[in-house]
This record gives C-alpha cells, structure tokens and sequence, in this order.
C-alpha cells in the first residue's frame, strides 16, 4: 500500500465547499472524481482543514491510500489534467502508512484578504471580503493581540459547530497593509467552525472604529457567539499553510495578495 | 449638455471584449445598460482603450455627454446598482464638453502580470497568464529596453489591425517580480491591437532563454509580425492608466497585484 500526501490548492466559489454533498459540487468529489480517472479505483481522500462554501485553499493537505503503483512524479501531473482549473495539484509526497491529513497536523494557516475601498472592485470579486469604511489595521493588530494563546474560542463559533471542545491555541495573528488590501494572517492548533471569519468581522468592527481594541477581550471572555461581530464573507478566507512537524512536507505557501507581506515560512 | 468622464473597473473574463458586438457579451453593452436604467436615455459611449475579449482594466476611461441632469456623486452609486459584479464605475469627473476618452488620452498603461510556477494556480485563474519555465526577469528587462521610444512595432502587430500608422512611442517598460508573479508595466502614447502580448509573449522567449535579449532589437527592426513570438493569453491584461495631461482626472491606479510593485503616479 501507499500512502500519499496530496498539496491542493483551489478557487472555492465554483464549490460547495470541500466536503461531498448529494448534489452540490465539492472540491472532494473533483479530486475523487480525477484520482478514480487516473487510478480506475475509488479511493477515499481525508484533507486537513474542511473549508465551507465559497473559500478558497492555496495549501490544502489531502491524505490517501491505495494499493495502485504510480510513480510519484505522475501524480501531480496526471491529476491536473483530469481536474477542472478551479482545482489544481501542487505537489504529491510519500507519507508513512499512519499519516492522516485532519489528525497528524499539529497547526492550520488561514488568511483573510479585506478589499478597504469605497467602491466595489471587481478585479477583486470572489477573491477578497469587502469593507467601504476605512479600517485602521492598527487598531486591528491592537485587539488581534488578545486573541493569541490558547482561550475558549465559543464567541468565535459557529452555532452548528461540531467540535468537542470550544479550546484552541492561536499562535500567530498578524494585520497587514497593502494598498487597498487588509490582509490577516492566523495559524491555530485547530480551528472552529467559521472561527476566522467570525473573528475577522470582529477585528472590522475595531478596524472601522465601531468598537474599541479591547471589546475583542469581553467578547472573546463573554463565552457567547451573540455578543461578537457577524461571521464575514468567505470570499476572502484562504486556507494558506498546515504544520505536520514530524513530517518533512511544505509547511505554507501563503494566499494571492500576500506572499511579500507576511513573512512565510517555507 | 453635461460631458462626464468615468473611471471603469473591470474582470474581462466574462465579456467578449469592450466593444458592442451583436449576441456576444460587452462592457460596453453592460455598461450602456446601466446608463439607460440610470438615464431612462440611450447614451452612447467612448473609451479610452478598446480592449479584447477577456482582458481586463482597472482603470478604462469612458465618456458620454447627456442632457439628464444628475447630481454628480449620485454616478458612481447608481450605476454600481445596475452593472453586474464584474464591471463597477470607480469615479465619475465633469469634463469639457469636447473632451473625447480616445482622442483627448496623450497615454495609455498596461499591467500584464504572469504567474511563473511549475504547476497552474486555481487562484490566479483568469487573472495571470502562466508561464511553466523559469522566466529571468533581468534578461526580460534587458530586452525591454529595446522598444523604449519611438519605434515601428509592426512585428508586434495583429494582422488585423485598422490603426493608420504602426509607429508608437512606449515611454516606459517595466519588468518586476513579487515572488511566483512576474508583472510587465508598460506605457505609450498608444498601442496598435495585441501590441502589449505581443511584446510580453516576445519578452517570455527572452525570459526562457529561448532567446537572448538583442533579439527584441532584432524582431523590432524586422518589421514583419511572423519573426515574432505568438500573441500571449488575454487573461493576464490589465488596463492601468490612461493619461489626459490637460484635465485634472485619475492617472492610474494599478493592477491586482502591483499596487505595491510599481511607482504608481496618482
């Protein structure tokens, strides 16, 4: 048998999501869908971080078995041209038999991208959020600072999320600047259900002054999703990075807007 | 009579071009449209630079003379409601009543951006060209240099062009890279049809080193379009700027990427 870690990136608006719906397209039945093309047998794929409708990955890590015999370097090519362009390939690495995309990471890498202009944009449509109030990202940074470390994340959760415990430990939070462009940077052991968006439309109501840096503390200490912000637009969210420390495979690549701005760790 | 000049952003993967065409997609088609819903008028319009199917612009200058008295802010927000989410006016400006958006422009300013990855990219889909190879992007830049000034740019030519006269002046050519994207500026008074990707698709063979940078003097004093590279992909073209020295209007604003890349003159 072999075991295979896949790197996939993809545009998320033509999907669903990742997971495989009855009759809704997913980034999971396209990959499942070209490896069956390329290996004639249904193989079951387990990825790191199971992103929602209309977000985007760079760096989405996706495990699989079989008993098929390719050669390594055929993967990548031969899946990409069975897979649409939303969908691409970017490396495929031999794992040992117990690796398993959700469970062997240690660290998940998100980021979220705020088009901060007046006006529409539609060079940026489906690939950034969109605020017409001008954020200060100072601020932003300010509040982002009582985020790290490990908290109860239940005011950042989604109300039908399923994960045992409300307790994660953020270990990366930054705010950068490019132009019309906020860009937030957030690594996490795991994250919650809509947890980065959740806080990106609290860190936006800092950003545009509707509420003070240090609101981000009593929400995040109130317990209680209803206090926070809205969750923001996925348009933006892409999943950028995923740590398997004890596995020697790429770490991040960082989103579109981003590879110059936050200091990536190859 | 109210002469108005507009600043028009938008994605061209979804229009067959700038121009009216019967039963095919148009910005301007969609952009007249929207004129109509606002006027309740049929009101022609110009552009600055007639881009191709699939090529898209930050920063198109339209113009169009009404006798419909609006106050002037209420453009900009009243047109965004009617125009569909790839196309969005970004400014709005009273001009001259002989103002004319092709005729009165001294410049035009392309951004081509490519993204240069051994793997294609969902993320940059529609948005980059792709160029597979290791581009050098100091030898691209050597060879930029060539088409610097006044020059006959039949090679870089489509042979189905109808402007008078193949001389141009390009008054500025820049190549930058900001990591896996390598971005091309370039500025001239004007440009003859697929002008900017024929000298990018020129540039990638120097890039490659397919070519060593003299031959772009050599393809230049050719004359001849057959010695040139082919017509590289819409799908990395950005219209810019466009320059109207005597009116106080935008002057450009910059591709998706490069904001931070380029000198940007506002």
């Amino acid at each position: 048998m072999t075991t295979l870690a896949l790197g996939v990136e993809y545009d998320g608006s033509a999907f669903n999501g990742w997971q495989v719906q009855p009759d809704r397209p997913s980034v999971q039945e396209a990959l499942e869908r070209a490896i069956f093309e390329f290996l004639r047998v249904e193989t079951p794929t387990i990825c790191a971080g199971r992103t929602d409708a209309g977000v985007h990955a760079t760096h989405q890590v996706v495990s699989l078995s079989t008993e098929i015999d390719r050669p390594m370097q055929s993967w990548v090519r031969a899946l990409n041209t069975y897979l649409p362009r939303s969908v691409a390939v970017r490396w495929a690495r031999p794992v040992p038999d117990d690796f398993h995309a959700r469970f062997t990471a240690r660290s998940r890498t998100y980021e979220y991208w705020i088009l901060n202009d007046p006006v529409r944009s539609p060079v940026f449509e489906g690939r950034t959020g969109w605020v017409f109030r001008p954020l200060d990202e100072a601020r932003m940074r300010e509040g982002a600072r009582y985020l790290l470390g490990e908290h109860d994340f239940t005011s950042f959760r989604a109300a039908e999320c399923q994960a045992a415990t409300p307790v994660r430990t953020v270990t990366r939070l930054e705010v950068a600047r490019v132009g019309s462009l906020v860009g937030v940077k957030i690594e996490a052991n795991a994250f919650l259900q809509h947890m980065v968006r959740n806080i990106v439309g609290a860190l936006i109501y800092v950003g545009t002054g509707r509420e003070d840096p240090l609101w981000i503390k009593e929400v995040l200490e109130a317990k209680n999703r209803s206090v926070a912000a809205p969750t923001f637009s996925p348009s933006g969210l892409y999943l950028t990075g995923v740590g398997y420390p004890e596995h020697d495979l790429p770490r991040e690549t960082g989103g579109p807007f981003g590879r110059t701005v936050f200091e990536n760790r190859p």
